[in-house]
């Protein structure tokens, strides 16, 4: 469909162009990147105008205001997105480096090398410039792609991937880069285990729960995002009301927005009021156990409460005795994305840090910080609460994997497994 | 059944001991192995006792012989497992290091910390060996284990099971390790996603791809072990033969053995004579593609030959025209996980190096050497030929995984997003 190799799956061409691009020298990725960029400069009135008609037709079938400003992609975005792509190109190359070196015995070395993993699909959402950001990351890390945005800008993505794959062609390998317009596609792309080597799905909760449920790829991302903030009996009470009111007001929609502050019973006196001031102030609404509603007034929490992820300036209220119960609140309704400590206390701090199982621990800071520009990690790929693989905000590093490279110069077992000669297994500094 | 606590499934156990195990100080965890160690020791009799029982059910069952070999678990077996547990202890601790550090403004750093996995489910073998090996691996770790032995070895198993637990008992959580002894408690525990956050299946293809086909859970591991050996036009022929005849007689039924050897039509003449000739002086059996029977005399190699894992003394070899031939026909029917050149052309084995898209790429010595002891990494948990995770042969380190620690002193996002404050993403030495 979208290559000239006569196959309409982009996921078989999508693999055959890996095995080509993962031994691309440096030098020619980021010829393509160069090329992206100067070509999305060149045409941006194609891209323009293909956003226009997605904007007016969102506009009319009543998009609200929010999501209308995620479709747009004018000027100022496309600026980004080439910044972006130029910031890649003068990164140093992620793919080929030795991660270690091992003589096994004299003349027989062992290197732990870099490589892409090799066929990425990713599903997003409105933004188009998240194609553009996805696509120079993949070429960057020299894997292959399939990309599936968000039907609102389908006519965008549609420009922007003609635009992308005319300025890399005959650099990189047809198929490199191929994009899905349809959901039966998004459905067709997860059953590909045999060409598709991880999914990386970015949208709603029920939408990414639906793709770990019916892929037996490997899917690296995050369904929920329950953070909690736990105020602890030694908090600076200031404090815990600033980092609370920014972890849940700030961006109140992020997935590392906080949506259950837990209180250590000794701090809720000194803590409630002020923070139910501070909310109030905002707009925001407190949801509280029955002791919390002793304290201040505030809506009634249920049960339900301590598993949902309100997405809005809503927040619950718990009162806890001790930090083990904090923890085992956390470890139990938490989704394993962000969760934070207040204390001035070390030994509480350490053992919260310890105990938490979460991709992000925090102590005395806000849970909007979990987000890989924010970690320094560059241009994030997504937010990962699986365990295996990448944890927490992921940058290109999740992108790659490695191989073992074994050189020898005719060595064979036998005579290590009849002991007539034996392992050296000695480090060697990298190259 | 096999805690205190009340509950009977173990892999529930195992995530409540989970938790507190993750925070243990290293020299608990060291305890533990050296009264694990001291445990088996003392109660070496019961243990060979009910290994005797094992030992003559299976006799009368008819196993044969190597199997048995396998099941013993006698004095040097016993003398094995525990000075692995003490070089285990004497390792240093692989928890709670600090993998990379930034600040991200100052006082506000940001540090990536290895922890544990949480619970691990390994299904393994005859071997009761295994049983111990695994389990020390699990307490050196910090991980919480389910474990599923194979039947022959219920009575040694649970002998073991239980001289384990009792050693450990105070020291580690109840429930650290909980034994599934039926094939109904298998499939009770891939479906037990949240509690288990890795499953390694070891055994036969046919057993790790109905794991890998039953489960939500990450499954690290490999189902089939087809390995290839590249002889190129410029390989040294005696090398060739060595390299070839090692991979596949040194022992046939191993997953890193050879099952395709692909043979440059110029080396053809010289390679296939000699290379025959030694297979046939060990009663390993060829099977040639047509223009291979033209060269010398071998059964006819069918379709089907080239995706199969022969476990046993027979090789398939097919002419190719090209290392590209050689490198598509790898990708293709290949396990990605071992394969070879032999060569003396630098540039051949680059390119074969980096376009072959296997856990292991060797170039001039034996498949064989695909092995974690082989590589240095001390015990093996196992080979993934998965892509993401852990790659090739995997040790203690396959085990772990990382949580972000974010220490601050009261920041808040706010100003970062409006400019007011800048983060420094500094790079900071490792403690």
């Amino acid at each position: 469909m979208h290559t000239k190799n006569g196959n309409t799956d982009p996921a078989v061409n999508a693999e055959n162009a890996a095995g080509v691009l993962s031994s691309l020298p440096p030098e020619t990725r980021c010829k393509a990147l160069e090329n992206i960029a100067e070509g999305l400069l060149r045409r941006k009135d194609e891209i323009f105008e293909a956003n226009a008609g997605d904007m007016s037709a969102a506009s009319e079938s009543g998009l609200e205001a929010p999501l209308l400003k995620r479709l747009l992609f004018d000027g100022s975005k496309l600026n980004d997105c080439v910044g972006g792509i130029r910031a890649l190109i003068s990164m140093p190359d992620p793919v080929g480096r030795t991660l270690r070196r091992t003589e096994l015995s004299p003349g027989l070395i062992l290197s732990r090398v870099s490589c892409p993993i090799g066929v990425i699909g990713v599903i997003f959402e409105s933004r188009p410039d998240a194609l553009v950001q996805i696509s120079s990351l993949c070429v960057k890390s020299g894997n292959a792609c399939v990309l599936k945005g968000g039907s609102e800008a389908a006519r965008t993505n549609s420009a922007l991937f003609k635009v992308i794959t005319d300025s890399a062609r005959g650099i990189l390998p047809d198929g490199w880069m191929g994009l899905v317009e349809t959901r039966a596609g998004v459905d067709e792309l997860l059953k590909r285990d045999d060409c598709v080597d991880l999914i990386i799905p970015r949208g709603s909760n029920a939408f990414v729960r639906h793709v770990m449920d019916n892929t037996r790829i490997p899917v690296m991302g995050h369904a929920d995002g329950i953070c909690h903030i736990y105020v602890d009996a030694r908090a600076n009470m200031e404090m815990a009301v600033d980092v609370c009111i920014d972890s849940k007001c700030q961006y109140p929609a992020a997935c590392n927005a906080v949506e259950t502050v837990l209180v250590h019973r000794d701090a809720a006196p000194k803590f409630l009021p002020p923070f139910k001031q501070a909310l109030d102030a905002r707009g925001a609404h407190m949801r509280g156990c029955p002791r919390t509603s002793e304290i201040t007034a505030c809506e009634p929490a249920g049960d339900a409460d301590w598993d949902t992820e309100y997405l809005s300036p809503v927040v619950s209220v718990k009162i806890v005795d001790s930090i083990d119960e904090a923890v085992n609140h956390i470890n139990k309704h938490g989704s394993h994305h962000t969760d934070a400590i207040v204390t001035d206390d070390d030994s509480a701090a350490e053992e919260f840090l310890s105990r938490v199982d979460s991709a992000d621990v925090f102590r005395n800071c806000s849970t909007r910080f979990a987000d890989g520009f924010r970690f320094g990690l560059g241009a994030e790929v997504g937010i990962s609460t699986s365990k295996i693989h990448a944890r927490g905000p992921v940058g290109i590093d999740g992108l790659l994997t490695y191989k073992w490279i074994l050189r020898g110069s005719g060595q064979t077992v036998a005579p290590f497994a009849s002991g007539q000669e034996s392992f050296t297994h000695r480090e060697m500094p990298l190259p």
